[in-house]
Parts: structure tokens; C-alpha cells; sequence
């Protein structure tokens, strides 16, 4: 059981009043009865209580992370390295679910329950930088993530044009040569999915390979299932591909189960890579190769810029984050044997 | 962007303070000024702000859901039933994260973050019935899952004995012999675990097999990881297992990839059933036969049953409610063929 303000009075036989001047600084105290107020801390074990702390510096000690998809366990990697992160800084962590709608984005980012919160860490999906441009709230924000970019907040996101390119760079080196990219999106405003893309085309540029529009697959969702759609879709085509590039890990799974479906072998005759690094990966049959960003980072950096920002620390324009990546191969698209 | 009382202040050639009265009745407004802001409400498409008409009622229009696993996908599926039937109430729903810690379940229900919320759902791993009578918060709760049975709060939880039993038969119908069971806890208050242990050991008594103790296997967690440390311990015993139930899908999964390790097949040498219906063993390779629980219901009931008592309808004594489950048959233990 947490210790109270009304157990230390007791073991110091003194007010509950008089342990709170003690533990919040309301009033001056005795000397004397301040140390044996102290003593009945020591001993009860007793931690101070946060709320009141921040209280009195006109906060409530609580954050909140936005993110689009609850069942995406990306975003439950993510929130829980942000939640380790907050308890570290004495706040809070609060989930709010956006659902990926592009209303309930907009009323998260403009202070929906700004009066409980100190701050917001906001992953969006369709929020674009006019969008932020007209944000009238003042409650302290840090974006993660890739949806706006040279927004003026803090911004914490990997360098999703390079880790596109080493995704693909892995590709052509195992001698795939119709590389498929699915979930691509159509909405302009879609920068992660356009980042990833241009990391696709480009990295096809750069080994001379065709770019052929129909292995260039758009998806209206992120899951298992549109990854699924996807693939079929490829499939069908006269000439399918003999290896995919999923913009992310759900997509990549579920497209290793179209092709099991339909009688193919990963990787023997088709190899796929995602990116996430998802823990589900690491158990599926066959493991998924991928790019892992460093979610522990994303999530410390984005508590950390916030909670500066907040306290008023000096920290200097907003400014962009880029944790760093790795390439993690396994089954799905396993190294290149020697020559 | 959302409609504000002074967009419709604008529009109808009023106050703010005006649209305030009319809007939460604090004051009285004469009638021709009343019809004029209710033309500009409507014109304007303005829905009312919830949290106010929450606070006139000494309330703050805010539940939390208190999770022990972000990362088990099962919570992520409740939690998103539980937001769409809070949104549906009128409240917003928090989630809250206690990490499967005992400490941080006592604290959530003893009241952290009372000033903020008028009710809690609680998922509990280690709190017990002693530990919830001795509960000084008065913030209304309702339980859900099933850690803590016949304490004196509302309880929404599937039947476990009964699933587990429904699993078994189902094992015990394809000609399994040697089914282990792999997710028992050592201690003595981990009700699910129990229930579904006792329905595995009555379903063998049922079914006139011998209980053989080495193919229970205890695991610390409820993961992937937990799943393949136990199917890797059954494999190294001198008479291997025929068939696996465990007590939750990611459990399942991480046995399925360990038996792929191991070079046995799933279902042709092993059989494999789980618990929860997540999404991802409906991708999986093999795709994992399950019992699936109502999520949906039991996401909603917990709401409603908590939305009831904060608002004060009459709700009678707490009492425990029941979602349906049903069992899913899929590639990882398909229905048996003709005889």
C-alpha cells in the first residue's frame, strides 16, 4: 500500500497540516518537528506525491502520445518506450487513440482536453505542416513520426529516404530484380509512404532497374490484411515480382501469407522485407526481414524534447531528431551466400 | 475545425457569454435571443462541448482503462471496443498501463488520478480479492478478465472453465493423446490460469486420459517468447507431446515457431489451440485454431456497467456478467476429418 500524508502524521504525532508544510513547502515549520516529520518519512518509506509537485507549478504532471492505430503493435512498442521515458521524468503518460481520422487529429492537435495536460507527443497520419500552421492551442507539442515535416515543433523521426534505400539495397543484392512496393497512398499529403516510395525508385535508379509502375501497389490501410489485398494483386499480374518491400512490417506479414497461400516459398521464390522490427517478426514463419528503427529512442527523444519545453528549460528552436536505423535480416530475406 | 461558442457568438450578432448561457443553461436568456443562437448552432453544425456539460455535474467526462500488456494485441482489441463504447457514453476513455506490476495495479485502484477520472475498468494480473476489499478510493470500477472473481464490483469475464473445456474436446476429437499445457502460473492467486488449467485436467478426466504433470508447463509471461521456452522444454522430454492448448494465442504462436525449429509439423505432428482470436493468427502460418471471447462485448458491457454507476442509474449489486465465446477452427488444428 502507497504510504500517506496521514500515516506519517500519525508515526510523527504531529498534523496532517503540518506534514504537508513539511512535504510541499506551503508554510515554514519548525525545526525540530520538521525532523520528526522527516524520520517518519524515512522510515514509512513514504515518495513524495508528483501531482502535488507539479501543482504548484501550475501543471498536472500529465502527457499525452496521440497515435493512429491501437492494433498495430508498432505503435504499442513505440508508447511503451514513451511511457518508461515519462515515469523516468516524474509525468504520466496518457494514451489518446486518433483512430487514424483525419477530425479526431485535428481536435487531439488543438487542445482537445488541454486542461489536463502539460503536453502532447502527436503521431499523425493525415495532419499535413498547414494544418499544424493553424494550430491555435499553446499546450507544448513534439511530433513523431513521418506525416509532417518543418513544422515548428520538435520533431522526432527516422530518416525514412535512407532506410528505404538500404531495404532495397539488401533486395538487389540477393538478385531480386522485380522488386514490388505495396502500400504506397494516393493522398498527396502522405509523406512517410512518399519518402519510403522515392527510397524505392531511387534505389531502383541507382542499380539500373526499370521502374514499372504496376508492381507499385497503393493500400488504404497498414494491416496484415492490406498487405494481403496487396500481394493477391500482384500476383495477378502476367509477370509478378520476386520480391516486396512492404512499408511496413503488418503489410510485409500478411503478404508472406498471400504467397504461402498461393503455393509460393519465401524467400525462395519470392523475398520480403518490411519496416518496423515488430516483435511478431521475430516468431513468424518464415522471420521477417526489416529495418528497425530505434523506438526506444523515438520514444525517449520525443519525452524528452516535451518535457523541456514544458519545464522551460532552454532548448532552443524547434528542431528535427533523427534516431538511427538498422538493417535486421532473418528468414524472409536471409544474406546473400558467397558468390 | 470544430464550431466554437464564439463562431456562433459571430453568427448570431450575440455575446459569447450569451451563447454560454443558452448553451449550458447557466443563466436564463429571453426567448428571441435563445431562438437566434439555436439557428446559429444549427446552421453552424456546432455539437456540444461534453466536457462542460460533465462538469456542471461534478464529473470530468473521463474513464480509464487500466491494461497490465501493451504489447499483447488482446488488450489493444479490448481497448478499442471499450474507446468506441465510451465515445458512444460520452466519455472519453484513458488508457492506463501497469505493466503487469503489482504495485502499479494497487495504485491505479486505489485512486491514482482520481481528480481526473469518474470511473475505472481494470484488467489485473496480481490483485486478488483481499487486495480489492481493503480499496479506500470510491471512484466506481468495474473488473473485467479474470484475476479477481466475488469481489463486490461489477465483473465482465468469458466463462474460462467452460473455454477450456470446448478447447480440449477439440483436441481430444482429432485423436490427441498427449496434449500439454503450457501457460500455467505457480502462484496460488493467478485465477485464469487456473480455471483453464482445471478445465484442461477435466476435460482429460472426461475423456479417460492419464494427467501426466511433465506436460504442464509454467511460464513467467504470457508472450511469444514464453510460448517457445515451454514448447522447447516439452520437445526435450522423452515422450513429446501430440498436441498443445495454451492459455493464450501469443503462447500458441511462439509453440508453433518453436515445433518449426524443432522440424515437426503443425498440425500434422502437433496440434495446436489457443486462446483470444487475435487478428495475427488469422495470417499465421499455419493460421491458429482459437477460442475467440466476445471482445466486442466485453469491452462494451465494462463501459456500460461503469457509465451506469457513475451516472447513478439504478444498476442493483454488483454482479458478474458473461460474454460468449466460440471456438475458431483453423489450420493449426483442423476439425477432424470423417471417421
Amino acid at each position: 500500500m502507497a504510504v500517506s500524508l496521514k500515516d506519517i502524521a500519525r508515526r510523527a504525532g504531529v498534523s496532517q497540516a503540518t506534514v504537508s508544510n513539511v512535504v510541499n513547502g506551503y508554510r515554514p515549520v519548525g525545526e525540530a518537528t520538521r525532523a520528526r516529520v522527516q524520520q517518519a518519512i524515512d522510515e514509512l518509506g513514504y515518495t513524495p506525491n508528483l501531482s502535488a509537485r507539479h501543482l504548484r507549478r501550475g501543471r498536472t504532471g500529465i502527457i499525452a502520445l496521440a497515435i493512429p492505430e491501437l492494433n498495430n503493435p508498432y505503435f504499442a512498442e513505440l508508447a511503451d518506450a514513451a511511457i518508461r521515458a515519462a515515469t523516468r521524468r516524474g509525468y504520466t503518460l496518457l494514451l489518446d487513440y486518433t483512430d487514424g481520422d483525419r477530425d479526431k487529429e485535428l481536435l487531439v492537435a488543438d487542445g482537445f482536453r488541454a486542461q489536463i495536460i502539460d503536453g502532447l507527443i502527436l503521431s499523425a497520419v493525415h495532419l499535413n505542416r498547414d494544418d499544424i500552421a493553424s494550430r491555435t492551442s499553446e499546450t507544448p507539442m513534439v511530433l513523431v513520426g513521418e506525416a509532417i515535416y518543418h513544422a515548428p515543433y520538435d520533431h522526432v523521426v527516422i530518416d525514412n529516404l535512407a532506410a528505404s534505400r538500404e531495404a532495397m539495397r539488401h533486395l538487389i543484392a540477393l538478385g531480386r530484380r522485380r522488386i514490388a512496393f505495396i502500400g504506397a497512398h494516393i493522398e498527396a499529403n502522405r509523406a512517410p509512404s512518399l519518402l519510403r516510395l522515392r527510397g524505392y525508385t531511387e534505389a531502383l535508379e541507382a542499380a539500373g532497374l526499370p521502374f514499372d509502375p504496376d508492381l507499385t501497389v497503393t493500400t488504404s490501410g497498414f494491416g496484415r490484411g492490406d498487405g494481403a489485398a496487396g500481394m493477391r494483386a500482384l500476383l495477378a499480374l502476367p509477370q509478378p515480382p520476386d520480391a516486396v518491400f512492404a512499408f511496413n512490417d503488418l503489410i510485409a506479414l500478411g503478404a508472406i501469407r498471400a504467397l504461402h497461400d498461393h503455393g509460393l516459398r519465401v524467400p525462395g521464390d519470392v523475398s520480403v522485407i518490411g519496416i518496423d522490427d515488430v516483435e511478431e517478426g521475430r516468431f513468424s514463419i518464415p522471420t521477417l526481414t526489416t529495418i528497425s528503427p530505434d523506438k526506444e529512442m523515438i520514444g525517449r527523444l520525443a519525452v524528452e524534447k516535451l518535457v523541456d519545453r514544458i519545464e522551460g528549460r532552454p532548448a532552443g528552436p524547434p528542431a528535427e531528431f533523427q534516431p538511427p536505423f538498422r538493417l535486421v535480416v532473418r528468414e524472409s530475406a536471409p544474406a546473400a551466400g558467397p558468390a
